[in-house]
């Protein structure tokens, strides 16, 4: 398998750990070396997850080793954050390029990644070489990044919602309100209450108001594409569905603005952007299932003055493994959509 | 059963009308003596709907005959718009007591109504004497009322997460922003496309954008709240489950505001509404299935000055059938919770 | 509240003990005077439950503390097999009646129970004094007994299922296959893989083949019904709702049969019992849910000579805490439908 | 694109027709040349299934017209029964290969066809050259054919789990139950009543019983593989999922058996079959979700001499259009696995 990338999954235990796996499989510019998980250490992939059954043969989860990623020459971090920066240092200095699918380092701003996740972060001289794995908004640094901190879920949703109103200087920056709501995969593969089934279901239920750790990434990169700093208001909601991000974004507009328009607007600024489908019809969740597609539309209100932006994306695929599959491609130098051609699932 | 009203459900095959059957069942200060429906004319309610089965022996469904209505004091419409008010006058014309679950005379002005209806409004002359039937803002004019309309379940959802911060004018009134989420059963029982299990299933899916039918009702009694009109941006989302709607509503606050004032404030404001439940803990749609409650909350967010406040109600319920039971207790000087006792389910 | 039994709910915690209050809220022949727990000790119902926050003014849980039961007359257990012998035989001792939600007492032979649940039986005296609280099969006995064990989820829906055939001996007994599918809520409120929503979602999961320990318990009652010892086949499956319990059994015929004296002779069977609807429609876990309902159909295959018996219960309700109140009531000579009046929750 | 083949989808509008579109985007061996539907008749792929938007560009749905497919070679039919049967003929003549997703072509009995369906059967000429297309019973003739069956969905999963009991003589023939459970689109994309979302939801539901339309497909097969005629008793059960089927099936030991032998035999059995995956662990239909694997394991059960033969599939892939592709594959002498690679979608 000459010219493929020698890549490793570390932490492939989580669904964003499991999601990798699958895009990977017969991903055709990689060769998946190395798999650890502490959970299912010595465990074929089957055994830990009968899905995957048969389709890695020979691959066995191994505990975290330097050792086991010698002959890596890029790795996929699917760990907790706070975890990752304990590991990403050594793996730089190896020369190893890093997919890092935590948070450890999608803020620059260290003293904000402390404030927000309560933990000194010990991995500083790093932050400045990291770079936000937005392909949409940072393409050509992730091109020859070293180190890539996918972003998390809920920003990938809000910024592709808000980005060409904001760079078009179309709304209001200190207006912004971001409502989203997600599946309940997107919680992590946690068994605690109240993530079993029978009170998930029929539930739906917001939290982490008004402090959710997603806020500020997302104004990082929204203050960015402003030119000024911005906050957000923003409220998460679990709903009973196991993937899927549906954004509902509301701000006010600067002045009278056309619907049609405003759809060319957002169709020019994703011109290039293979994954990002810009339809005057409403994006659903339903529509992205499984694939690497965000769904954008944009409405305006003229009764209130404000615009509605919308997106729909998969929280395990656009939201997380996939994105990660999307920078690899391009740090790569390959085909950005390789691997990720797969259509949604519908139904 | 002396001293019971003679009540009749008209309209009864719809998901609002069978739970209309639901809670009369057993009701101790109701005679249910008819229920009609068009497509289930002849049948007994348990062919009709089997989970009914054997709880009201010797009732059939008849074609609506205001004959079968001659001994009746007090209808329940479950009827689509429309179809209710070329029934009422007649109704009233012969005294009988109306609890209309329909839109046709929630709004005071019929200039509205058909603006957005899209119908011309034929009963004009009755819209004087409709009180909109939202207990905890107009408990008085129900208990004398002839004619209620029972609101519809997003401004029922809407309308008591804000009725707080307008009544004490703590929010700027033109910044408010409804963000729903509601159960399938809330598009009523059509068996159309996109309501089919396979395709609601996963979805997460915004509608009526930025026009739904439930902004002038919610508007209507905002305004009246906040003493001067208002319009409010709204999206409702159908979200995978059967019953419930998660109300999100965010707004600008005038000044500063303490979490636990505000609590007080709510609590203080709905204290003799024994359905309305305030607590500090976020509210889910799990936590009043199929019951009349609408559990409700409020946070502050410091950092962009604005309040969320939030409410979760079963759609069938007080969001429909429950409310209007509820209004018939109070029209005829029952106990306001008679017959609405029942706990939630859970899980 | 004179004339009411006071009661207890021990192990209020669990999806079975949280039932039993909710069925408790508001019966008519109950005082509620205590509530156990290990987890939620010294938390208000609402605050561990939020969904009966102000169901129960004043009541707080407690840890179980013998002090705390003595004012009580009759104790519900809802504690895992095994926990529940190490109590009953001081509640017995104390004179208190009990209705016990676990596996402890069903089975008249403590060598089956060793055999079946691995632990030693601690509490084999009380065995011979336990009745089996199944209203339609044992009724009187339920009225004069100091224990009553309810009976498991599966064995209620087959038992139902099958009895009409067995006592009319009309089936091979040796031929019987029961094939049942139960909502996510059977298996408990363990926070463990697989039962987040996520990994539930979507699939349908058969578990505990051929050896599930709700088999004895079935056997023994069917066994009684048949006149001679019999086996069974019996497979669970987990399905993706939360509630509900569908039973498909499958038997040859001993001779030819016809569909409608089937039906027939389940009616006549039946007669008498408030709670099992016989149909010619086939039952759904749809039209039983949060209600005491068993669902009852038969169907003859007449090219293969076997009938096929179905039922649908709500496993936390007819098979759990609906049951156990329905026995209760038989204990304290009240109505047997007293309390669970309520109608099924439909949609 | 040389080298592919030429192919259409003819009534690609319900789920099995785009589930083949699904599994055709970016299929190395085909060249999608026409679709038809006459509903969606003269709108582009993503207009009518946004969730296919930007996949198929330049595909637009026709009305099904001999000339639109005089270029196509193969064709794909995702027609209803008896539809199929109007166009077969002529395509056949046209010297087109037919891979027909329809039942009209399944029984080589045209009595049985008509006497399960309720109509003539108008091409019984053709009905010697069908192949029924499970590759695992009958590969050799798939490869050859002019016109090919696929199974039904119930068929495959019930025939794959039963296989190697009846080749090997293991079971009494005449004593098999089949007990299934699929998700809801597996009764297709009718917009009837029971299948909103509101009611399907916590509903397991049997239908068909005792004579569903897949009985004499299953019996055809299985009778073949037994050497004489047999009888099956079959339940099918809707349940509260999207996709997947679990059959369960039943049947008494000839004798004594044990379970490692029986999963060697089904290993050996299913050797060179690459989409069957044997295992003792019991199968999920959430772990072969958007996949065309079928996972099958089997149980002894010695108390009653029975075994349980059990298996998993997508109804829409191995149950429907990804069979399709895989006899296609074979027809075309491609690698049998050729487009169908895709990891299951877990979770």
């Amino acid at each position: 398998m000459a010219g493929t990338v020698r890549t490793a999954v570390v932490g492939a235990s989580g669904y964003i750990g499991v999601e990798t796996l699958r895009l990977l499989h017969r991903h055709p510019g990689v060769t998946l070396i190395a798999i650890t998980s502490e959970r299912y250490a010595e465990k074929a992939v089957g055994e830990a997850f009968p899905a995957l059954a048969g389709l890695f043969p020979g691959l066995v989860f191994r505990k975290l080793d330097p050792a086991a990623l010698a002959e890596v020459e890029l790795v996929f971090l699917a760990l907790p954050h706070k975890e990752s920066m304990e590991v990403v240092p050594d793996l730089r200095k190896a020369g190893k390029r890093v997919v890092d699918l935590s948070a450890d380092y999608r803020l620059h701003d260290w003293r904000a990644y402390e404030e927000w996740y309560g933990v000194p972060h010990t991995s500083k001289e790093l932050l400045a070489e990291a770079v936000y794995g937005l392909p949409e908004l940072h393409r050509d640094a992730i091109m020859t990044a070293g180190l890539v901190a996918v972003p998390g879920c809920y920003p990938t949703g809000a910024i592709l919602a808000l980005a060409p109103l904001l760079a078009h200087r179309l709304i209001d920056e200190q207006g912004i309100i971001v409502d989203a709501k997600t599946g309940i995969s997107g919680a992590g593969r946690k068994p605690d209450l109240p993530y079993p089934f029978p009170e998930a279901n029929e539930g739906v239920t917001p939290y982490g108001v008004p402090r959710h750790r997603h806020l500020p990434e997302m104004e990082q990169e929204l203050s960015a594409l402003a030119g000024i700093p911005l906050a957000v208001s923003f409220v998460p909601h679990l709903t009973p569905m196991t993937r899927g991000i549906l954004t509902t974004a509301y701000a006010p507009l600067h002045g009278p603005a056309e619907q049609a328009a405003l759809l060319d607007l957002y169709r020019e600024y994703y011109r290039g952007a293979p994954f990002v489908r810009v339809s005057a019809a409403l994006p659903s969740t339903r529509n992205v299932l499984a694939s690497n597609y965000c769904d954008v539309s944009v409405r305006v209100d003229p009764r209130t003055r404000r615009v509605i932006a919308l997106s729909a994306i998969d929280n395990l695929v656009k939201g997380g493994a996939g994105q990660g599959v999307q920078d690899m491609n391009l740090m790569c130098g390959s085909e950005e959509t390789l691997g990720l051609e797969g259509a949604p699932v519908f139904p």
